[in-house]
């Protein structure tokens, strides 16, 4: 490396570090928001956040990255660098085009607006009040507007929001795989909810304490090897997982006192993006490349270890006694086959985050159509819940009794993460299709399951996936694991077998 | 107001906020670190701290700063300002002038210096090893004695330290209040000490579950009126109060399962601290106005809300029932009047956190002497230990086995503190004083307190002081609210009355 490259490179990785300290206070604040930062002081919390983060954007659209880039990213110098290096290059460089065009004021305004407006949601959510809400989502969807002509629309004007999280995804292809998994899950869907072969679910209908849930929650979490003392585990409204920097991965988790299954599953699902995180290599750790690749990549995380591991027989075969000991007495006459059929019970229903592995992604295929005709076909805001309920009742046969439980119970629009949804579905693509490879290569899965024995699964995740962070993109992973593109048959087929097992039909 | 002085003032505050934002983040990046941030986190989180703090540091010393200041701070435009607008500009030019005159090397090697020494220190404590911290400690007083000679010695050098935490606060005032208490606290401490009449403390020796402990916390700062819509209590190692933003006043305590006064008593003081950050007009609320005017008035509120009234009568009349509730069974055959007796128990001890009401002020006197001999009468740091174990003995007649719990027992001067603990004793003077004015206003008093009827004495406190923030200077405060200065008296007679009386002298 020529001396001038080697002091580029210098200042260029100070200048990253400088901006990774920055995100970190910012995630810090927005994770203290929303884990039990004080009412009274949350709109100072908000100017702070703002302030910080344009303070972060700003060095990421300064002159002086400019210039790093400008020289690095040259062939002659590129040559130079060995292959992380080139890749941290690259991405640095198109975030950078991409911000740059956002002038940062009204990076700043979006910031507040974004930070005020999930604190808000909240208290909308819980009152199912959308009129109240509606102004600072209008505004928020006009912002997004604005972000789009900086810019410069894609092919249409929604997959300029659909890249940032799922690079080079496209309204076309989503159309594409959305509508073969729809031709396949709907007659799916229709037979499992007419079968007469119904799981009984009656034993789940108990309460059971707040305390003996956050127990049984930490010991799945340290059963699928979440390292502790790399993060910590908190109780929110809406369950997330936070990176504040590479030795210091977050989760939070809801216990909610009628349903047992509900924190158990959102503390899998978590995990299961903080294995990933955490699994990083080392030496990628608070550079921009030391995060996931991308929402749906993350997402098949999740959803595998939610799903596929945690929704399994063999799973529960394992610890359906741990369930049992640590819910003294409220479980005595159930089997292991009957949980683990009563967890996988199909219902048409109104949350998202409390649907079943089958209909989840119909939830998502609404949401999707709905940001669709936000973005390009110019529905007002005012009408989403009219939209909202409409799709509900033609998707999934049911119709929300209040706004909270429906066009509300999601923080993702209040956040302002529009083309953020799909990722959702793709993930669950993407966790077929992963999982398929996997059980070829590790013929044993189900015995290891069964075993609680996750190390060597967790291995081969972090050697074929997590390892590599953001320096390998979703579509070269997805090739490189499985040997094909993107394909959404795994996860029909998947669904169907497991479904029609479970509904004997 | 000139066109452009409208103009200077806004940019000024707009500075001004920018630096409160930067505060809030890494305030609550501390509080983090000790309310729960996993142990792999926190090497980066501290560059993070540092990077942060540093950048703020820079915008109080920046020459955009320096040429506000050099605007405002003229007779033509001051005169043009307001009151509060006034202050807040010398309070900044104040700041501004002590922080220019250091070199930024000698900054950051001074805080390199004492970030080390505090890591260290907690391995020499433990060992009780002042010879191995003494080059540390060299160091670090060698650095202070630079910085006085930077800011200008005062009439002496150590006023020039006493000043920054206690302004205007002299040597000359502090050798007259600290001998006058002093002589008529020994006699005092030697007859409580010799009475045959000494209160049973043998019902505090049992174990008490942290969940009591901590219902029974909330339960009390609930009384007390602090807002918990604009602050929240966890769980620390050492309690602590800190302000992240007017709306966002947080307190610390500590949950020990064999010491039930401990965590209650931590929860009053720091809830004292609290009230009075939350009780400041809102006008000053995070502005450099907006925090309590010194150390000494702050302490004087914590120990007021912890002793004048925790450790009272009245108050015990009122509450004992609700101990006994919250510890079923372990206070059936204790009166309130025992319970308050216990509490009160003196004893001449090593450790000024664990120290009563009344030797705790010889704890401080011991350290101010030896403060004033290192830095007016050229103490060599190695004779610490034998001036220290000399002063133990004749003030309260113990001597420390080792170091570790004599004169390495404070985290203080490893952090470069030195001018720091006269507050504490300026603390319980202040309060006396003050409480005695209160008395006289509020003739009720007791029974107010006996009636749980905090309102009335929160509103007089705010009135008389918390309502100022830092736009009253300490001296005139108690000027304003008592009618004279500081008079140690008014501590003396309230710890004999009270002492006395439990003693039976």
């Amino acid at each position: 490396m020529k001396q001038e490259t080697v002091e580029k490179w210098e200042l260029f990785r100070e200048l990253l570090q400088k901006i990774h300290s920055y995100q970190e206070a910012v995630g810090l604040m927005y994770w203290d928001l929303r884990t039990g930062a004080p009412r009274k002081g949350a709109e100072t919390r908000s100017v702070a956040i703002g302030l910080l983060s344009t303070e972060a954007f700003k060095m990421q659209t300064s002159t002086e990255m400019g210039e790093y880039l400008a020289y690095l990213n040259d062939p002659s110098v590129m040559a130079e660098l060995d292959d992380t290096q080139r890749r941290m290059v690259l991405d640095v460089h198109e975030e950078y085009e991409r911000s740059a065009k956002i002038p940062p004021e009204k990076y700043r305004e979006y910031t507040e607006l974004t930070a005020h407006a999930e604190t808000l949601w909240v208290d909308y959510k819980e009152a199912g009040d959308f009129a109240g809400f509606e102004p600072y989502l209008t505004k928020i969807v006009e912002m997004n507007q604005q972000f789009i002509d900086y810019w410069g629309p894609k092919a249409t004007r929604y997959d300029t929001l659909l890249h940032m999280y799922e690079p080079d995804l496209t309204v076309e292809k989503l159309d594409q795989v959305f509508g073969q998994l729809r031709d396949r899950l709907v007659p799916l869907v229709n037979a499992v909810t007419s079968s007469p072969n119904k799981p009984d679910t009656s034993f789940l209908d108990q309460q059971f304490t707040e305390d003996k849930q956050e127990k049984f929650s930490l010991f799945l979490l340290e059963q699928m090897g979440y390292d502790f003392e790399a993060g910590r585990v908190d109780e929110t409204v809406h369950p997330f997982q936070t990176t504040l920097n590479h030795g210091d991965v977050r989760i939070t988790t809801n216990y909610k006192r009628d349903d047992v299954a509900s924190a158990m599953f959102s503390s899998l699902h978590e995990g299961g993006h903080a294995l990933y995180e955490q699994n990083i290599a080392p030496e990628l750790g608070d550079t921009p490349l030391g995060q996931g690749t991308s929402m749906g990549i993350h997402e098949s995380q999740s959803r595998f270890w939610e799903n596929m591991i945690g929704r399994s027989l063999p799973f529960w075969e394992r610890y359906f006694g741990d369930l049992q000991k640590h819910f003294p007495g409220q479980f005595d006459n159930v089997t292991a086959k009957q949980f683990f059929l009563a967890v996988n019970h199909v219902e048409n229903s109104l949350i998202r985050t409390e649907a079943d592995e089958l209909t989840y992604n119909l939830h998502i295929i609404v949401r999707y159509e709905i940001e669709k005709m936000l973005f390009n076909e110019g529905l007002p805001v005012s009408e989403l819940p009219k939209v909202w309920n409409e799709k509900y009742q033609s998707y999934l046969g049911v119709t929300p009794p209040n706004d909270g439980v429906g066009v509300l119970q999601d923080s993702h629009w209040s956040g302002g993460l529009f083309g953020y949804f799909p990722s959702y579905a793709l993930g669950n693509m993407y966790a077929a299709q992963i999982a398929n490879t996997l059980r070829k290569e590790l013929p044993q899965l189900d015995s290891l399951i069964a075993e609680g024995n996750f190390q060597p699964i967790k291995e081969w995740l972090t050697d074929k996936i997590y390892k590599y962070g953001k320096s390998r993109k979703p579509a070269e992973i997805i090739k490189a694991v499985t040997g094909e593109d993107l394909n959404p048959d795994y996860l029909a087929d998947y669904l169907e077998q497991k479904f029609k097992a479970i509904y004997d039909l």
